[in-house]
């Protein structure tokens, strides 16, 4: 057994949902260094989260944003964290909701993704700046 | 340390919240190779999703899909993604709330669950049709 | 590779998102034999669960219980899972939707967390009792 494990800053991106496979491949050779194994990406942020899901139709990621809006509204007035801005205690709920890490099972040196899947950043804040990943891959 | 992988398909199921646990169990027989490690499982899909909860009772699944069906409606019209079907955005948005993967300690050959725990296949779709798992054990 | 695997129980806390952080590493100290790896942490229970998020202001796990309590409410007459009190289908529910288990990155016998990030017991019912993780490092 192998492992690797590297740091990915991610530029910064917009409030929403941002597809970031091939961020993770571009910048990780080490997966083609394993035939069978795990690959991990972990976010190391409480205002941002990762998730898995459909690659192609852009129009996902807009519903997304539009139902997890609804689903955390801003200004709560039961809220008591509310001092770094509306967008801050919905992206910690967010996150929470959504996970700070994913794994994905390697194959034949590639992630083994199903045919539509692929890796969401969801940035949640208005100005979250560039996020940092950690990435591990272990196998053989 | 060794690491196994194999596909599991499960067989079409309706939509709902489905116990699995055998179906990986008796399906990924490396396990009882391993000593000490973890199990992890896998699906392919973006509209069907996995969840650990109550293994006992199958009221606890009915609720499930009660929760889960008014948390995120059918036919909002702010839905962009509308045109496979009217289950077809609530699933997405259900299979990212409740994970793509499941990590489960292994413990003298066998998954370290708890008492109660099982692992839950969340069909989201009314027609999901087969579903492709990879599950990944490693340990020694 | 190496791996390492151990039981802790948490004591008794009340309903509500607790930081567990030194818990963990306070009691599993394998971590710092590792130099480059992944700690898993599961929860061998259905009625609470874990997730990662602000470790500094408290007032962010307040608003954790008030959020959770109404995404999730006590008492809707849809539920058939009710015998076991107001709170425990619930409990169901919140702990699939934070999820049984958190899994974070090591470096330099460390856990990789981000500034701001700390692991949360997420206790989802009023009398929970004490809790059982299953802790799991691995790594070269």
């Amino acid at each position: 057994m192998k492992i690797y494990q590297q740091d990915i800053q991610l530029r910064e991106r917009p409030r929403g949902f941002h597809l970031i496979t091939n961020d993770i491949i571009s910048n990780f050779h080490e997966i083609k260094q394993i035939e069978t194994g795990i690959c991990q990406v972990f976010i190391q942020h409480t205002s941002a989260s990762l998730t898995i899901n459909e690659n192609a139709d852009g129009s996902v990621r807009q519903d997304f944003s539009m139902y997890f809006n609804k689903l955390v509204p801003e200004n709560d007035p039961d809220y008591r964290h509310d001092y770094e801005g509306a967008d801050d205690m919905p992206a910690h709920l967010k996150s929470s909701i959504l996970g700070s890490f994913v794994s994905i099972p390697i194959r034949q040196g590639k992630l083994a993704l199903g045919t539509w899947q692929g890796i969401y950043l969801c940035e949640h804040r208005n100005y979250g700046g560039k996020r940092k990943l950690v990435v591990t891959a272990w196998g053989i």
